[in-house]
């Protein structure tokens, strides 16, 4: 490994496929995607756009089901090995740590992120109807407590740093509007108690073809002795809709508002029938990684079609050798 | 059987597949579909969203044909056992009963109900190139006359009830735009004679997910003992386009703009390849169905992807014990 | 008088200005225009697209009031000369003839319509606030009776013909959608009841520069032993919005869907200050016309910028003259 | 004085005009409207949407000046009586009191709002072209300290309280999107430091037509033994554009997210010719508050058609009494 | 003077009102505004964005005059001060010069230009009722040649040089599309024999507030030591419509797609009632000058709110010294 | 052969296969289809709407290569058989004839014409980025010479002729605006040297229902002695996006804007999955054509899904007859 991973924990049982002999790309799929069908649950219209950590030796999630009446929610589920999951066939009943909370109207696009003592959930939340970033806590995926939205609405993809910086809690969004929204920018905010937030400072706008309409976070950054290494999503409008591909930026370390190396090109976009063809043809979201930090393996959990759920892999390594001469900083 | 069907007929040929062992779906798809492929004539672009009736013995229909201009016209055509069609080359020629009404421009979505001593075809017609309901009767699926347009544009999805109630014939209909309309609720309308219409009621407006941006009648309302039972298109708007799935509600049978019951769940989603790809992806557009009074048995015939025509079977006693359990009203 | 006004009455006391000396316009405005305020009503926002009649040696009328909620209202009121008038600070309270008839939303554009023994009112309806066609009559403009909507939603401008042709009653309307509708052509429908509508015809289409995005009917139609004279509006679009002017047409006067005459040119478009300016700048909007059959001296009343109300004049000989040489047909 | 002024001081000197012998209205204008000119500055395009307040005796306030390149700039400016303004012909240079504070780009909208020690402006703030809430203080209105935006774009009409609430500073604001926002409710945000912001909590929704698009809040609160006295705007979309106009609500004094009283009506819409006419015609905007805490006479500055700036005039008495009978609440 | 004009001729009989004494601007109004009104001619609805010329002594034009259809029409004038005009109550009936050219249907926004032996027309002229440019030439303004459109539609504003640059004749114009565009840049064209075009380069795109939307050209380019002075028109959107303002800008002699300044700021911006109510609320566009190359005096003629025609007033030296001072270049 | 190939060569290897047995279409696809996936290269996201000639006894082409930031660029490439490409993994870099030439920035759906001495190659350029046509010229598919834009923006689909006509160049093209255009027709345009153009007809509108939203030429039109053949493509629009199919049109030999045949009919449509999965859904664009002089065999290569090049087939005399039988002129 030439570049180390900070912080990070080994983790031997990664869910991990090598690369076939004669692939050249640099995030490669896994071969038996989708890992999580449609109909997973029985109550499931859908699985996708979902968070996975390591958790007492296998692994937790809190993932992304929309039932049959097409209202989203979310469930916990475990799982060993990371590819066969136990989902709960019921959504997260959220603890409300102050009663003037707002009871549950819909959620999507969960993260997960271990800071300190605890998991971190965020996800966007229906405020009134309104898109914005919730927040609640767990320590065992079992029991979930909700404390405040951190921001107004409309806000979409909000992920935080694995640990504080500078002594904030650090979180990354995309302020959007209240449709389909056709622009969005990366930010990022800092927060000294996950109730307040400020401080807001730009990180990424748009930019070329593939990420030219808006752009969000995905997965929880993963620290490196060279920065912050992200994976992110971009969308094209086509004539017949949005594209959503993702790929891969490394942000410096104590000001991570500040873009090192930025990918000009996608790593994954959707070109399987499983990312091309579902409720919403071609998407390819990631929302979660897992890092093994003795070898700097990367599991990618990506939602496809906004219908599946699946996985692919790369190394830290590959990735920033990749960003060194593929960064259109 | 738990539920009666009134006024209905014994269709023991009723084309039919048993519910597969595991399958825990209130309605099951027919695994030989789609039953009628986009090529099935020389001239069609694509046959779908297709009227099925009873008709001596065997089957009659009238079917939405797009010809290779994309010109949207209706065929009549005959089978005996429902799943194989002698679909006529050349459309339907109305038989104008009034020597003032326009000529045919174009039509769509037919349904087919037989009411008293003959069958009227209802469906999506050109009047101006505007869109409006037409009406005609046949006795023999040979000679269609044309009577009056129901209504005044825009309006699509106009469905009659299967006898006239308290003296009147009764029609649903979804009120549109001249446009790919993003709205759209579900009305009833009364006529003494088929020609002159009014005491127009609301019945059923956009609702969860799944049905959130417009609905619109199906096939012809089953009486039953409980209520009228129908099925019903409700289309959810995603990024990348429209998604049509459909439910089943209960009218009051008396007073059919009371809704009794509600599906809060779709029963069918697109979900397989036939209904997800082709000329409009992601569409499930049911426009009739078969009931055997004797055993509540239904097969519905449903438009995929507006490309071909599929079936599904379901029975009444299943869809009410869901609507029992699974109603948002 | 070269035209002869049919089933018309004397009107000696008609709101009338002779022509300005030097004028070369058609229809000429009132010199004390606008003869209505905004502020006429303490409870008004502003009261415009208003319909007047004859009665009882005066006149009657029924008001669009906007009141200061901008929520749109009802309101009866009386005039001696047809100048000043005494609106009530109430709206029109309707009793209802059905039970089962909504209650009132909102209500806008009214006309007024004598027929055989009674007043009809039309107007534009909220039905579960989307806009319809309802109808209502009054004997005495203290009590109005409402019946059935005509049409089911969407239709604005409905406006009755002051006789039965055929047996029937003949309303024209205007199909639209649900918002500021970008299109829209006059129908014609027909009933025997007044509850029952069918028979539905094409009347005119968007045409010239002045009406290019859309035209409704305006005042009661003028019955001449030339056909059916009408006022109706037209609009342009411009970049700043849209421009509602008026025109003149006549229609058969057996089968009033046929157009004999239309003007390619308005009569009057918006170049006064109280016509540009005001709640919704650049609309002159005609709902009433009085008609004296002697002389055939015609008083246009018609709304200003959506604001207040004006008269304008002219002669049956006048506009027909016209109609002759600048018609379009 | 039924109604009592809490915190408020003596303004023996405000801005006064008495209410016209016949005018029923709530509100009514100042007779030397508008009081600020659209050429008052050699530079300006326009003046309005503006701030006053008390000031060494006098009048101090923060202008939104759009210069002729119509760049939306804020100047500071002084007057002895409220009326007779010496603005500054160049904009406020803001002093930043972090370095990595981005400079001005433009700002409009301003609020000025005394709270223990200082003077607090927030406005329109552009951060990267994209508009936020953007925080300064002074003490004298000459040197102005910029401080943290409050919330992440995209967001507008960022309007203190007085004082602080449960030991937080709290602000109204109006989310929105990246262009002419259709739509928009009042939020209300807490701080601790005026740096990081949260507890994030619904106030108004848009409601009745004069506000049925969206609404903002506007002047800073007045206190009162009642409840948070507010006057906000709200918008009507006609065919022909947006209409401000702009009314008053009374919030709950410790929880002022709950909304006691509301004004089903407006108080003053566009109907002056300085309102109706200008850059952006049918505008009436206010932005401050002047009240004299003995007598409870409150004089409003506010914007005329984003052109040039006004007052009107009410008194705590007269508004709460309305609120109390005229509430939709 | 400062500044020399090329290629110019006295012209010391220019319609001219001094600047008055206290009047700061570069540019200022005519006392006698608007100098045509709209209901000149007894067809007109309004006479607007017009072109003007010196010639045999007086002056001559091509006037834009919709008619009360509002088709838009070419009318040719004269006058012997430039004020007062004598326009043809008819429209110009083109002769073609190819007998495949196609009839006239509509034309707008006229610009005339002498060049070496003629007057050349330029208007926006519809083809297939699509905008491009079209072209004809007139030795007397009695009787005009058309000539080849000079570009494929979408176009608008094409203005020539008064002389050919190396060789070639030069064509200003801004593409567009087929409605109301919302974008627009000014490029230049050149033409060995005004019929086919080519080597076509950009000059300017939208910049400042407002001019942010789209520009256009104006009058025919004046000749200078300094180089090629033109004003042009600027958009500006608000959230009630386009605000039309102008300024100028001075382009290289020789490569006059090089902009050597570019004013910052508007010099005149709809600010009179005559410029901001109207058919078009909002609306200052420039279409001609006059100038005297002995005292350098020019003289504006720009359409007001489509509806009138103004005349305003400045210098070459005073524009000059205003962009030498006040460029964004 | 019923009808005569002019002025074409010999091409006995033109890639070929015949039509199936049973197949009744007049065009029928390759059974090999897609003949380029879209990882043909290493670089490449996708290789579709290409152009293809005979080059030294096999074929030559540029070829649309959007690259994995989705970047379009244009690349060169050989092969012995039509079917087995060797593609360069650069792009083309034109040699500029003129140094004044902007710089590529990118280029899109190109098409190649051997006129006289050399092979042109037109394609959609950017100019400032915005779409034109961009023209240059090789002789080996080694240096390509670029010269002049053909057009002002904003053009698509600009399609040489393959011999002068009148002694001028002929070319095609599709007006269009900066976005996903609505609409579009095809116009034709003339050069005496490829540098300036005019002489500007229109050709085709829009028409039946498969290309009722905007049209535009596809391969280099095929000279015979009925007239030009041309296969253009035509767009519908569903509500869930654009439906690319393409049909056939026989052009008038002299004059070639006057449409002798058209076909009412597409002759192919998205219906494999190769055509309806992919970046696009549901496109199918030709863009070259192969025809063998001697038995009228023709190879048109399309574009599929935005995503993969294929290859159809059809004879001269196949299509000329159905034009005869199938045209809607």
């Amino acid at each position: 490994m030439k570049v180390k991973v900070i912080n990070g924990a080994s983790l031997p049982n990664i869910p991990w496929e090598e690369k076939p002999a004669n692939c050249k790309d640099v995030v490669w799929r896994f071969s038996q995607n989708p890992v999580i069908q449609r109909d997973h649950l029985e109550v499931s219209n859908s699985i996708f756009n979902s968070a996975v950590v390591p958790f007492e030796g296998g692994f937790a999630g809190v993932f992304r089901v929309d039932d049959k009446a097409r209202s989203m929610e979310l469930h916990a589920g475990f799982s060993k090995d990371g590819l066969n999951w136990n989902i709960s066939e019921s959504r997260i009943e959220f603890v409300k740590t102050d009663p003037t909370l707002q009871d549950f109207q819909y959620g999507y696009d969960p993260r997960v992120c271990w800071i300190e003592d605890r998991f971190y959930v965020t996800w966007c939340n229906a405020y009134g109807w309104k898109p914005t970033i919730g927040c609640a806590y767990t320590y065992d995926f079992k029991t979930f407590y909700q404390i405040e939205n951190a921001f107004l609405p409309f806000n979409r993809n909000g992920v935080l740093f694995p640990r504080k910086i500078g002594g904030n809690f650090m979180m990354l969004s995309r302020p959007s509007d209240s449709g389909h929204t056709p622009f969005g920018d990366i930010y990022i905010s800092q927060s000294p108690d996950m109730t307040y937030w400020g401080k807001h400072r730009h990180v990424m706008s748009p930019s070329m073809g593939w990420e030219s309409t808006k752009i969000g976070a995905g997965p929880i950054p993963i620290e490196t002795d060279r920065g912050w290494l992200i994976f992110y999503h971009g969308v094209l409008t086509s004539c017949n809709g949005y594209v959503y591909s993702f790929s891969a930026a490394l942000l410096d370390k104590d000001e991570p508002w500040k873009v090192l190396k930025r990918g000009r090109e996608y790593l994954i976009s959707p070109q399987k029938d499983y990312e091309c063809v579902g409720d919403v043809p071609n998407v390819t979201f990631p929302c979660a990684n897992l890092v093994d930090a003795d070898t700097g393996r990367i599991a990618i959990y990506y939602g496809c079609a906004d219908t599946c759920t699946s996985l692919c892999f790369t190394t830290v390594d590959d990735v920033i050798d990749w960003l060194d001469t593929h960064s259109q900083v």
